[in-house]
């Protein structure tokens, strides 16, 4: 009679057990590098992404007008969102400013594999260090993140770039190039076909001979060969600042998982300097699962006082990453877990709800009889569950003062004296018991 | 330059801090008793709401038509989504099916003390049972939350209502009453002057006589006293299954959190059976803070095969839940927590990488320098981050192998070998190695 939006999913729960597991795995990651939680609201000005975030996101709004006459837009990223923060508290912040979120976001796309329009992400964000240390700090984290979701080097590639080597390059050549819109042009390359690529870097400025010249010289893999082209400090300095965040990386055991990409641009116009994609190695189809970078003029460009920042995005749900953790066949298993199942045959609630609940004060996932089922019944509901043990208070077994412990899996079971269980055991089962 | 939304709010890192703990035993709570985590869209049909909730919701609902022209509101709460959720995975789903999930929503309502625009709640639902052993669960969740929170029963009241009491009594009243709107006057009645509640009542059918007496019923607390009044099976039954309810919470170890009081009623139009609402006894203002009942009805309504369902839905972020903890002096600590600092002096960052990776292998909360800070400057983070222990890696120390641990709360060091840091040791501190 209803039916779901196109583009948003449910998540029933032994597959949310899944993704709890995955998002549990990233946010761990994150709080032990030292990142905090951060909650934000779902909707924001929506002149924020106007203004700042550049054509790829606006584009894609859901954006409307309130009760209140404001315009407002479901938040489509982070980034706009954490910078209006920082600048709202800038004082009162100790740098470095160290945060991290996980929440949907949505943008009003066509739905395909792995992308939805609403999805969710944890964002980890670092204000306040322009060294490159700040950089291989956010490709650690995020290495490590991969990692420790089962991954290994095999399986995913980091390819990193520069935001400031693209655009020297461009302004190297002599010609009026939109640097934006030629560095957009970059960033579509690998999805759409080389004549159109090349018709949008000559709409941006450059003739086709540059264009020709420019995607040279992106593909080398010689960075002394792009100082000496452009000859300038911008391009130098960006070359430098690249090969430091690398050795950063290094020292942070994570430049193994990391390649020079210059042919890499992330989307979004506000990035700066380091950029990066993580691309999926196992997949036939080469693709970004997510990506990150340096932005450090958005702070300031929000009246805040200036603030280098970089920050990294992995989508959690209704994104690539769970399609790269099947494909290299570390998703988490798909389903429910439950310890206790306190099963009760004829009238033993008050004792069968005096075990639930010291199981449970033990910290025990436990489930008893809601539903007056009958002992088959409630058998079968405690195999639905997976029920690792069954506790199984009856009457006639109460006259003996005595309750039954079953293995859910070999089907053994014990008789104990009810009022010694659990008693002051931490977690008994039948092979404690037997 | 930009603002936040009016009645939205943001969280920074240690207020964040202390309403994670509480979500974090709330979900703790809901998932010992066997209630499994699901993820729901922000959006919905618009009409779900214009035709089932009621008039409470639908004149503060965030709607608006998307860019496929498709008329969509901002989830204003979660009854709705999880029972087209149950329509649709009706015969796959094993019953009792036991929910939950935290998540925002949306209201546009005059922001107030401990009330946002967006507010967060856990919900946790029954789906599939009509025994009154479900409605007690639900209450012995939402106690035991509570208690597991830090309260105790001086500080909260859960007064137990029963819709089929309040329909019933209106029922034998010799007139033509809209029992929908003469029971959300009862759920408006403490919040408004008397003669407005009267005024209500009069216009859902009942003399002003009849009123008075309907409101002499609902203050009563013998429960025969309605029965008689009544004289119908309606009543009966529900006088019935109000004190079932009641006995299995006694057996659940929390009847001593609840009080009859049918001037509760719930605002929401699809509530059926049991109906409570959890009450502030600390504060002077006597306010309800959450609430929750039996919807048997709604799914049917929205095309599925009829099932009983009851749920209940504390407010964890932006509501009065917070406010309650706080008056009653069981708030978290807002501050942040930091297990280690690894503090670089020199040129040391391989050493004080490796060291800090190792730390975070073993899951501590560690941070270092990605700022190129001087050593106070470093030292001056850590006390901001309420670092624990400092690991201070020196060139000079390095010169002999060693580094030194600081205990920051003494401000005591030793010095120990940097082979041997952390080594074998899980979680080593100063006093470990003084």
């Amino acid at each position: 009679m209803y039916d779901g939006i196109k583009g948003f999913r449910d998540f029933y729960p032994a597959e949310m057990a899944a993704h709890r597991e995955v998002i549990d795995t990233v946010e761990d990651t994150a709080a032990r590098y030292g990142f905090r939680e951060i909650a934000t609201p779902a909707i924001e000005e929506t002149r924020m992404y106007v203004e700042k975030s550049g054509e790829e996101i606006t584009e894609d709004l859901y954006s409307f007008e309130d009760q209140g006459g404001r315009d407002v837009a479901l938040t489509p990223e982070l980034t706009p969102t954490v910078a209006r923060m920082v600048v709202e508290k800038q004082q009162a912040l100790a740098k470095p400013i160290k945060w991290y979120s996980t929440r949907p976001f949505w943008r009003y796309e066509e739905p395909q594999q792995g992308r939805f329009r609403e999805f969710y992400q944890t964002n980890v964000d670092i204000f306040g260090s322009e060294e490159p240390e700040a950089d291989a700090e956010i490709l650690a984290f995020a290495a490590d993140t991969l990692t420790n979701l089962g991954l290994d080097a095999d399986d995913f590639d980091f390819r990193v770039s520069h935001r400031d080597i693209l655009g020297g390059l461009l302004e190297a050549f002599d010609a009026d190039v939109d640097q934006r819109a030629a560095i957009r042009a970059v960033d579509k390359s690998a999805k759409i076909e080389e004549a159109e690529y090349y018709d949008l870097l000559t709409e941006s400025g450059l003739s086709y001979e540059q264009a020709q010249r420019f995607d040279e010289l992106l593909a080398t893999d010689d960075l002394a060969e792009l100082t000496d082209f452009a000859g300038t400090d911008r391009v130098a300095d960006a070359v430098t600042n690249l090969e430091a965040v690398l050795d950063a990386a290094e020292d942070f055991g994570v430049r193994q998982y990391t390649t020079i990409s210059l042919e890499t641009a992330r989307g979004l116009d506000y990035y700066t300097g380091v950029v990066f994609e993580c691309f999926d190695s196992v997949s036939d189809v080469s693709r970004a699962v997510f990506g990150g970078g340096r932005y450090d003029d958005l702070i300031e460009s929000f009246g805040g006082q200036p603030t280098p920042a970089v920050g990294v995005a992995p989508g959690v749900m209704n994104s690539t990453l769970p399609l790269l953790l099947q494909r290299a066949g570390v998703w988490p298993e798909e389903e429910l877990t439950t310890d206790y199942y306190v099963l009760q045959v004829g009238d033993t609630r008050p004792v069968a709800a005096r075990i639930a609940r010291e199981l449970r004060e033990a910290g025990h996932v436990v489930e008893t009889d809601v539903s007056g089922r009958s002992f088959g019944g409630q058998l079968d509901y405690a195999d639905s569950i997976n029920a690792e043990t069954a506790v199984i208070v009856g009457e006639r077994d109460l006259e003996n003062d005595e309750i039954t412990v079953k293995d859910m899996g070999s089907g053994d079971q014990v008789q104990v004296p009810v009022d010694d269980f659990p008693g002051d055991r931490d977690r008994p089962t039948y092979d404690d018991l037997a």
